[in-house]
């Protein structure tokens, strides 16, 4: 039996249930979260807490947790589906307030949390990397302002369909309607060249990543140079290797992208992947290891 | 008790649910149609299911029911909750397929219409109109790819965040990201100038309305030219009239655009209405006229 945490009770999965009225499920009015739990500790629960809750600010969704009520909830849920490693996704959305949009704030939102167990990738994941595609279908910014992890999930999800079977196998990667290089389907994308680090600036409308946020801080604590910036595809032939970053994969190197790169896995990815593994049990924040590489402080 | 029509059964609204796994929920993959019902007719019914069922192809989600199969269902809604002039809301989903994005055909979709009675619109609406302000953002295709109506709303959630309270005595008015007019919040817009009916081109991305079609074709039937485009806002300075369409409202036109029109309302939008309300009880199908009124046949 599988246990979903739902406005602050334990359910089985398959009576966990919403109205239809609700705007998340009307509009897709609501922000998540995916995480992983390593051996019990939700790795930068707080980084994604707050990223959930400047979404909730946008929606205006009342807050319906803490950070301390996020991790408690999620302790419920991982003893009650007896997991120690996992994938939690955690979102909030706008409640059964009836049909038509509404303008006031949301004031009794639906909380769900469910927990899977961590798939099992192969070691070559790590060690090869995947392929990586172009794809036709350019990134879009959910809504039309500022980018929002929301149950507007539409972009990815033709994103997929456009890869079809091979993905996960594969990334795609999705540019922005200027042909910038903007970020995989559920990936952020990093490249290196003569040492230095290079990923999408987050002004193109890609999702903030909060694994993208603290491998930027593990490559400044090991003395990399990393640049933010707008790049057109064609500096990946250049490139000395490439990597994929997400919060349950972690960082993953790049074996190739047709046409445009070949060289496949290389050592800083490696070294990074080494450096984040050290973290994983026990880091509230990106904030902790910034604070604690900082030369000044 | 209102009754919700839910996968084949009438359900009271109270316990009309979606488990939290369905994709409509976690993702928005899911299309819907809003219509309105003249005594009993569900007027444009066809038009509304073919429009559902391209966005259907489009997600890979399997059509529930035919034409027949949704004027059936939403007359035992309507008998249910003793209505005879009502706005209906269908709506298809993925179903519950659990996390992940999936890339097979959704085979067990989740299948919603419910009605309410129509809103009591005031008298001055259409003999006066609206007032319609130009919105800071801009308007988005759902999903990045071709117009859908589909569960990924936000875009026009975080328009009428936008408009506040203002909304829905106001209307928005939308642009496209390159600055051409392209929709309402949730309205076609149309413009006359010397006899000539001008109305943005659908290849901007904007929904092509099914009460914007109709009322084309409504133009055709009554002799005046019809053209459709892209203008920039600066064209509505030498407008004689402008005015609004969707399904409910039917035809509304506009008092004023500060800034840029304070002429109010027009014949034309009135001679239109007349027309529309000649039709709203028997059409299932806007080809029905277009069928009627083609002087080759």
């Amino acid at each position: 039996m599988n246990y979903v945490w739902l406005n602050g009770k334990l359910v089985p999965e398959n009576k966990a249930v919403v109205s239809v009225m609700d705007h998340g499920f009307l509009y897709g009015v609501g922000v998540f979260e995916t995480l992983r739990v390593y051996a019990g500790h939700p790795f930068l629960l707080k980084d994604h807490v707050d990223r959930l809750s400047r979404g909730l600010q946008l929606l205006r969704i009342r807050p319906p947790l803490s950070s301390h009520e996020w991790a408690v909830a999620i302790r419920q849920l991982l003893d009650a589906n007896g997991l120690r490693d996992a994938y939690v996704r955690i979102s909030v959305t706008g409640g059964a307030v009836g049909p038509g949009l509404s303008v006031r704030q949301f004031d009794e939102p639906t909380t769900v949390i469910f927990a899977r167990p961590l798939p099992k990738w192969p070691e070559q994941m790590y060690t090869e990397g995947k392929t990586v595609e172009v794809l036709d279908i350019p990134r879009q910014v959910p809504g039309g302002t500022e980018s929002l992890k929301s149950h507007n999930y539409l972009n990815s999800v033709l994103a997929r369909l456009e890869m079809g079977e091979r993905f996960p196998t594969h990334e795609g990667l999705q540019l922005s309607p200027e042909g910038w290089i903007a970020e995989g389907i559920v990936t952020n994308l990093f490249f290196v060249r003569d040492g230095t680090i290079f990923t999408p600036s987050t002004d193109l409308g890609i999702l903030p990543g909060v694994t993208r946020r603290f491998v930027l801080a593990l490559a400044r604590q090991a003395g990399l140079s990393v640049e933010e910036g707008r790049y057109p595809l064609s500096v990946l032939k250049e490139a000395d290797e490439i990597f994929l970053t997400n919060s349950m994969q972690e960082i993953v190197p790049v074996r190739a992208i047709p046409g445009w790169f070949e060289k496949g896995a290389g050592p800083v990815a490696a070294g990074l992947l080494d450096a984040y593994r050290q973290w994983t049990g026990r880091l509230w924040s990106v904030r902790e290891l910034e604070v604690a590489s900082d030369p000044y402080l």
